[in-house]
Order: C-alpha cells, then structure tokens, then sequence
C-alpha cells in the first residue's frame, strides 16, 4: 500500500493529505440547513451535513491531492449516524480514487488489535463471505501497548495490502509529557521511533515499508532526528497551519529522494471558506479548499526543494 | 460516577465486572442459527447473534455483578451493523441497572479527544437538543498524548457525573516494552500512575476520584506499587482468569477499606459454557455465567479479605 501511495503523491506532485475532520461550525449554512430540513435537527441531520460537506470538498479536490485523511472521532461523536457518514465518505474517496487513511488511533493488546485492524483495515468472514467494515487504506495505531498491539496490524497490513502510522511524536503541546522523558539518555519518542522501523522490516515495499509514523510538524527538530532513525518509515506529519507548523519547518521530515513524508492540512484546507486570505470564494467550500491545497503546495514543494 | 459504581459494588458484594467480548466461536449453534436464518450469513446476522448472546448473559448475571465492560473492538470488527449492537448492548444493561465501562482505549489531542469523550461520555447538542451517541458511564483512555489528551474526557465526566479508567499498566506480555522503561529510576508506568492521582485531584467524590486506572493482574507487585502512587484511583484490573491472573495476585490492587478496584473476567465469565468446569450447563450460556461469577467472586472475597 505504501507504494500506492507514493505513486499518488507523484502523480499529484503534492506530499499532501486533507484532514476531513469536519464541524458543525465549518460548515456553510446553506448545507446545514438543507440537511436539517431533510432530518431534523438530529443526529441524522448533522451526519448529513458532515457527509454533504465532504462531498463537496472532495468533488473540489480529488484530482490535486493524493490522500484524504478522515478523523473518525469527529463522526463517532455523532454516534452511529456520524459512523454511518464516515462509513459513505470512506467509500466516497475510494470511487474517486483518494487513498483514505483512517485516523482512528486505535491500539490494544493482541486479539483486540487484531479485532480493530479486521474492522477497519480488513474483512471478516462470516460463512463463506468475506465483509469488510470501514475499509480504510491505512489507519493510525497508538503503540502504548507495545509489540503485541502493534503486530496484529500489520499481520493484516501483510494479508490485505494496508499500511498503518504508528503515533511517535505527537503535535499536542503536551506530547513530551511522556514522550520526551529520557530511556537510557533518549526519549521515549525515538524509542518507539527505532520500534517502529524494526517493526517495518517485515512489511517492506521497495524502499519503505507499510509501518509508517507519526510526527508532528509542530517539532521539527525531532522529526528531522526521527527521519534518521527510521529511515524506511513514512512520516505522517499532522499540526501544519491552524496547530502552528509551517512549510519552513518541514524539510528535516523527508528523505533526500523527496519522499518520506506527507504532510496533513484540516481545517486550513476544509474551512479554508471562513479564512479572510479565501473571502472571494463565498461559501463555496469547494473551490476555497481548492485553491488552499495549490497554496499549501507551493509552501511545502517550495521549502522542501 | 465512581460513587454509583462503588454503591453497585457493595450491594452485589462483588468487586467484578463481566467484560462482553463475544466472539462468533464463543457463542452456541442456536443462537448463531437464528440469527443467521434472519438476517443471513452477513454482518446484521453476526451482529445479532453477539447481541442476542450478550442478552441471554445479562438477564442471567444482571441481579449480581455490578458492571459490565463491553469491549468496542469486538463490534466495530462488524462495521456499523457491530456497533449497533454494542450500543443496544449499552442501552439493555443500563435498562437492568448496571454500570457500563465502555472498553474503547480512545486518546487524542484536544478537541479531538473532546468528540470522543462526548461521543462515548457525554451528548452533542444540536440546535435546542442534546443526543448521546453512546453513553456508556466509563470509558477507558489511552495516556500516550499526556494531558490535553486525557483532560477533556475529564471535563466531560466532572460536568455529566462519568469516569474515566486510563492505561497505566496493562496486561498484555509486551506491555512492558515501553511501560516499564526507567526514567529518572522508576518506569514509565509509575509516571503515568502519578499523573492519573493529579488529574483525578479535580474529580474527587468521597474517597475516590473518577479518574481510575487499568492496570493488569497479570502484574501484581505492579499493581500493588501502584495502589499506593495513586490511593484515590480505582483500579480496573484486566487479566484475570484466562490471562493468567489468580485471585491470589489481587490483594495488592485494594486499599485497606477493601475497595479501591474492580477485576474483569470477559472469557471466563461469558465462554464459561465451552468449559469443561462448567459442562453440566450444556449451552445454557447464562446458567453457566452466573456459576462462573459465582466462583470468581468467592475466589476474589476470598483472596482480599
């Protein structure tokens, strides 16, 4: 999987992945109301207009951008209808060729990863038919638990041709609460760092492997460490724009054949229709998001080359 | 919330809690029949089966046990279909009375841990109306993010009366690839552990916080270390029974006033009628669960006391 997603970062030329972690509040009124008149002010309603808003997003984008990056919290809090819209944005992407990484962060131990990485990564066979539940390309994995939380992921990464980001570095400003704290004179990011590529070895295509990370953009210095130390991991890089990080900051997460890294926008592409800098385009949340990914290209080719 | 809980613990005389974790091999043939002959060999009839499994189980055991922990992962395998059933799941056993820890180990940073907690804890408003998406009374939080990732679950319970139970030491043999690496001479857990006391000083009700802790009985002077970091967290203690965690090994995990933590038994408990011990219940699933509560909570009693 992670060769398809390299080759849909060159065919678009955009080391770029679009967070669709809508709110209510980012969405435009006319789509709000339309989906409230349809099933009231409900769960339902508002599933509707996270569904509708995507939609239109990703009509706007699909062919400038590689990968899209749904957030499922933001759908899970709506409870079953918001999961049903995640469901439809998912399969959405796939008819339109986007890569769907699934920000789930989910991690337990053994037979309960195992269970979430069926869920969302792969099928399970009921009779003789195989049903996949959420069917994301990659999911992101919280790696608390050590090795046995994280292997049942790629043991379905193998069979199904997925791919995971295992969190490192996070981009909260509380991330070196824990992760920063000295293990034998480093910090437990590059602990699990250096897990994480030796975890990859056994999941490789071509130069990187299917286990990738994440780093967060917001520490650049420790992801230019990171890329050091995990030199066959992708680097999925979140807190760009609205979280602080800038295309400035980002170079030290690629490697020198211009890979190694793709970089997550959310709010500053999708809600980029509420940003003064996008004001001509209206409500038009597809043509602003648009022109916010050729920006943020232009940022993040421009600093990397 | 941890008041109820410790109320429902003093009224069964049982420190338990029956982890719902069914899988299609732990459920008898004419359970699956039915619910296969209904909704046909796909994800609906699956659901329903572990559904209708978990009810035949809580009918039997509801009187007493003071909770159930269902664990998500063995819904969301089933996609949207599995997730219906895990919250008719949450819904029944609130009908009969007990106390619902929602197993969903979900962590994030910020506003995004704030969708989860409100999804699982609390209740979305939209315009004059609040909905809850799934409502359980605890959920289990994962501490990898530090605090702005584990706070905004506890702005949730302090302003809906939930708890949370955040990973400290969990169960599984790797656990310790991270959880137990020293910094500054004590393991990583033990900082976890003292972080959960701090954050559980703003959700103090009577003697105890509701911010508990996992810790596994698979790891007794563990636990028994950290009873003693954290004395106003309760203790959600996984690992038990088929794990490998005896009765013997859980002293350690209670304070003096004999309370301080709640064991979970999920295969022990609801696959009690696949095992040999039990085999005079044939496939009466739930005759064979209240024996096996029954003979945990004499082995527990006996252990503490």
């Amino acid at each position: 999987m992670i060769q398809k997603l390299i080759s849909a970062i060159q065919r678009t030329d955009a080391p770029i992945v679009v967070g669709l972690d809508p709110k209510l509040s980012m969405i435009p009124d006319r789509i709000k109301n339309r989906s409230f008149e349809e099933f009231g002010q409900t769960p339902e309603g508002a599933a509707d207009a996270l569904w509708q808003f995507n939609k239109e997003l990703i009509d706007n984008i699909y062919d400038v951008i590689p990968a899209v990056k749904p957030q499922i919290a933001m759908y899970e809090q709506l409870g079953i209808e918001g999961l049903i819209a995640f469901k439809k944005t998912v399969d959405y992407c796939h008819d339109k060729g986007l890569i769907v990484i699934g920000d789930i962060k989910r991690g337990d131990i053994g037979s309960t990863s195992e269970s979430y990485a069926i869920g969302h990564l792969g099928s399970v066979t009921i009779g003789s038919n195989k049903y996949s539940g959420f069917n994301e390309d990659f999911a992101t994995v919280n790696p608390y638990l050590g090795s046995d939380g994280v292997k049942p992921f790629i043991d379905v990464c193998n069979s199904e041709d997925k791919g995971i980001f295992v969190l490192v570095k996070t981009s909260n400003p509380s991330s070196g609460e824990f992760q920063d704290r000295l293990i034998d004179g480093k910090p437990l990011y590059e602990h699990v760092g250096a897990k994480v590529e030796e975890w990859g070895m056994g999941s490789m295509e071509g130069d990187y492997s299917n286990v990738g990370a994440v780093v967060g953009a917001t520490y650049p210095e420790m992801g230019a460490k990171l890329r050091s130390i995990m030199p066959h991991a992708f680097i999925l890089v979140p807190g760009y724009g609205a979280q602080g990080g800038k295309g400035s900051d980002l170079k030290g997460f690629f490697n020198k054949d211009g890979l190694g890294a793709i970089v997550n926008s959310s709010r500053g592409i999708i809600a980029a229709w509420q940003n003064e800098k996008y004001s001509k385009f209206g409500d038009n949340v597809g043509e602003a998001a648009r022109q916010a990914v050729f920006d943020m290209k232009e940022d993040i080719n421009g600093a990397i080359r």
